[in-house]
């Protein structure tokens, strides 16, 4: 069976991408990352997700991003804006999805998958710019250099299904694959319960996503 | 002044690395990573090195590569071996450069740094495919789309000064700068007090460096 690495957050993108995984018929391998980030409730959220999707295997690496500093996602001194910001928001982690990768690309290697799945999205990108295509291409060409495999020969794709679709969209392909929205974590400041604070950029799109989709929002409020 | 992060893993090449960021004028902020490599004694020469030439900054980050497993180096189960082998070697750490230098960009956005330091090194590279300088080309693509800087047309520039040398070159640039070898260590085995086996891959690049240099190798063996 064909083996496949699976960036799972407990969000709404990474479960729907972790359903178009299995869809395609992966062995997923989901690696969530303990980053210091304000909502822990995001990580439960992964272990259900994972555990309902059966799996082949899921590994939760601590990393320290709150080391390195720089972001209110990972430093309790920065506040969560509630509204609207103009450029690159305060919540970008920088160089994240860099760090992410890496991992996945080690793992990757040692349990020699095809392919890595993140559920990166251009559209509703909320203008950080480790979620664009042309990182995406860029970091596809460090994989053939970096690796075993690319000096081989053997590819590892770098695959990113939602990259195009409106957050409606994605909500829209995870329902026809059966995805439990209700056990996803989207929101910055989720309390405990994982109940969402329904203010903070990434509430926002949530609740636009299902209301552009017409389909019930599932998510728990504070 | 003007800033760079440098990563020192306590080798010979790292610390001469460092000597050249300095020369250049750069405020160092050294990076080094406790990644469940078999010696320990790499990070305290690290620890010594940097304290001695007096850096901006030095922080150790904790990272697990042994949970991913694949390597000789993180995995006590791979002996490490004494004779040259065809290829890529076991000591090779799946995706490590790549984590490294993903920790890198991220302190590099945090402090504005202008530059990031490696001292990889594509003659005596031991095989391993991030070593490469058609690697560090793409992760300099990557850096330039990753980035908070990128995005608003400031670079960090990837800076390996030592690509192209041969470890005599190496040895004699450093010991013009004053480098002190003696407090480092390369070996993949070396003791607590770091001492070297003598007979490792790293070990025989290090004694033969000194050799071709005809410099006295001032390594402590086992």
């Amino acid at each position: 069976m064909k083996k496949a690495i699976v960036l799972v957050s407990g969000g709404l993108d990474s479960a729907t991408c972790l359903a178009i995984a299995q869809a395609e018929g992966y062995a997923c391998y989901a690696l969530s990352f303990d980053y210091g980030q304000r909502s822990v409730s995001e990580l439960a959220a992964a272990a259900r997700l994972t555990e309902a999707a059966g799996v082949a295997a899921h590994k939760t690496l601590p990393i320290d991003m709150g080391a390195i500093g720089g972001s209110a996602l990972t430093d309790r001194s920065i506040a969560v804006p509630e509204q609207e910001t103009q450029g690159i928001p305060v919540t970008y982690v920088p160089a994240r999805n860099t760090v992410f990768l890496s991992y996945a690309l080690a793992w990757a290697e040692v349990v020699a998958a095809e392919a890595i799945f993140i559920g990166v999205n251009a559209l509703d990108y909320s203008g950080y710019p480790d979620c664009r295509p042309e990182y995406i291409n860029a970091f596809q060409s460090l994989i053939d250099l970096a690796t075993k495999a690319g000096v081989e020969g053997k590819s590892i794709a770098l695959r990113t299904p939602l990259i195009d679709l409106t957050k409606a969209e994605i909500i829209g392909v995870g329902l026809q694959l059966g995805v439990d929205y209700a056990m996803t974590v989207s929101c910055y400041q989720a309390d405990e319960d994982g109940r969402a604070c329904g203010r903070c950029d990434s509430c926002r799109l949530r609740i636009k996503g299902f209301a552009d989709a017409q389909s019930d929002d599932p998510t728990r409020y504070q």
